[in-house]
């Protein structure tokens, strides 16, 4: 039969999530009479906002009615809600985005890995650490070489080259964000050294700092080298019914010969059919309704999980990132415990369910993550129950 | 900056549906006074089944509440629909599939492509010819060596070690189907010498013949060789909102040692998260409520125009398919003008879009595919058109 791709069996038996899942059905099949509060996972948990809603049903009725039924998206998504996307989320920056820069899809995740399909394999990238998984486990897979960029607030050129630097602001896990001047000495090294810049910003919403950007766009020349990530998974709480665009410029030129916004369009024209058009139609209308209240009441709702949480640990003197502009709480384990231990203190003293640092890259061992997407009577339950005993 | 994978140089500069909408827009552009009749592409165009939209809105419900909100899916879809696809897609044939062994995703196309990353490059795969223009694509990206099976119906053991053997039933672009009893020759084959089937059942909805499957598993043992693909696109209309299925089975093992089911998994976590809830629910309803009845509507929709088409093909003495099994038809161009050409005359002759054979594959040239999902009165209207001069 066909050989196996290897590098499969070079990654980890389960991929983190999935693993974390796994933990949580045994405790509670082992557990029934006990609550457990999970803050592990990056998912929503609020209701759809009502303009969403709203679209859906619009989308709804478009279907049911052969006049305005309609089939196949383009496999970059519709125009109707790329207009919307140029207007409010690159131009009310000053941005200038083309229709046909923005690929719309079903999820960030599955750009980000799908992308690396149009480069060799074997090239080398820079990761920051920790970081998203994705990441690892998408350039494993592809047999890339991985260096890990574990001071990156201390912007320290790579000693070899690198073919692609993966960027996360606000960072999954940390929280951190970055300065623009830091950002920019990023962008300066890619412009001169021929370097590719991935920037997943699924989080730029929860920003609260002014001194960070929510598009690596607003630094000058960077859609000379940058591909920019956005998902209204967490923008919009998307999670559920998927959707998500990419940004490649027609400024990339690989191999002095073609752009990489031609390659993705063949890659996403052969393998791809486009996002559901009752999701784009969703987020067309809260846009076009300008709902964006909606959508910030929710973020304000985890932002105000998530502040409990660091405030908490702050008066725990345990140490956490210092400013909120994430729904992430990055925390150094409690005696020096690695990772793995600690999840299972949490679980087994607290019934708490968070996300081993150590998930993250080997620079996240002995740190713990929890999330402001629980509800906000099971933020101040856990903290309850933590301020006992942590 | 990264290499280039050179294999997408190998493909022709555009995805052929892509390239026939560019010549849609141009003609429409150029003739706008002029009545199109596009019978081009595999997209349906009559609205949603009732049962679906009712499905839509439900689950629109359920996510615009708190209690009744869900984030994202299992990457592999949830198991309320696991559990229909099971009862009604299976069991009714004396299948048995167990719930780890369906995929739910957004898009059949997109499974396809993506299963060969589970291989290495550089395997030998056989297909059909003509045929879908993905397996062909997705094939040269990976680097693989591709063997044409131009006498499908005739079987014919290939000479060399065939890895994945790619079968497409109902046929697109023919519409033929495959006999049980030259189906299990071909899975006799697969057993015997270690290679895999990738089964495509995208149309089997449309199937009126007896002596044929709709699922691969109809035939002994195809559980240890053959994947299999459906989508909801044809069968339930779902082109705009993206919904499929894959089926691994657990006992295909590669390289002795670990399942293709696990390493599908794997991928899935990795890469996906899973369809939109809105999509899987719309079919859940469908499957709940029994409304088989209103699928079964527009498809015999689509078949009355087929059998109009291929009717007057034969009345013209045109080669075409001489049953209607699919939304297809397939036929011989006039004078043996070769596809490309035939394709402008239609355009400049009778207005109307089909596909050139070509597109899909060498054995395609001197032929042209047209579809059954225009509606009845435009089919009607372009017979009465080709009638006058073909």
């Amino acid at each position: 039969m066909a050989n196996i791709n290897n590098n499969y069996l070079n990654l980890k038996e389960s991929y983190l999530f999935a693993k974390i899942s796994e933990e949580k059905q045994k405790y509670i099949q082992n557990n029934k009479n006990k609550k457990l509060i999970d803050l592990s996972i990056g998912d929503v948990t609020l209701p759809l906002p009502p303009s969403a809603i709203e679209g859906i049903k619009k989308a709804c009725q478009n279907l049911s009615k052969k006049d305005t039924f309609t089939g196949y998206p383009p496999s970059s998504g519709h125009n109707f809600l790329k207009d919307e996307i140029i207007k409010n989320d690159y131009l009310s920056r000053n941005i200038s985005i083309d229709n046909s820069e923005i690929f719309i899809g079903d999820s960030s995740k599955s750009d980000i890995c799908n992308m690396l399909d149009l480069f060799e394999s074997n090239i080398t990238v820079a990761l920051q650490d920790p970081v998203y998984p994705v990441y690892v486990d998408s350039n494993i897979i592809k047999g890339n070489n991985i260096v890990y960029m574990t001071d990156i607030y201390n912007f320290l050129p790579p000693k070899k080259h690198i073919d692609i630097i993966y960027l996360c602001f606000p960072n999954n896990p940390t929280g951190k964000v970055i300065s623009k001047e830091l950002l920019k000495k990023y962008v300066d090294y890619a412009l001169e050294n021929n370097t590719l810049i991935f920037f997943d910003s699924a989080y730029e919403a929860f920003i609260q700092d002014k001194n960070t950007v929510h598009s690596i766009y607003e630094i000058e020349n960077a859609k000379k080298v940058a591909i920019e990530f956005r998902s209204f998974s967490k923008t919009a709480g998307f999670t559920s019914i998927r959707l998500a665009y990419t940004i490649v410029p027609k400024d990339i030129v690989i191999n002095n010969k073609v752009t990489l916004n031609s390659l993705f369009k063949r890659l996403k024209d052969t393998k791809y059919n486009g996002p559901s058009y009752l999701s784009e139609f969703a987020m067309y209308n809260v846009y076009k309704t300008n709902n964006f209240n909606e959508l910030q009441e929710n973020i304000n709702y985890y932002l105000r999980n998530t502040k409990l949480l660091v405030n908490f640990f702050k008066s725990k003197n345990i140490t956490t990132s210092s400013t909120v502009n994430s729904p992430y709480v990055w925390i150094k384990c409690k005696d020096n415990m690695n990772s793995w231990n600690f999840f299972y203190y949490m679980l087994d003293k607290f019934m708490i369910l968070g996300t081993p640092g150590s998930g993250f890259g080997k620079s996240g061992e002995g740190h713990f993550r929890l999330t402001g997407f629980g509800t906000y009577e099971d933020t101040k339950e856990a903290i309850e129950r933590m301020s006992k005993e942590l």
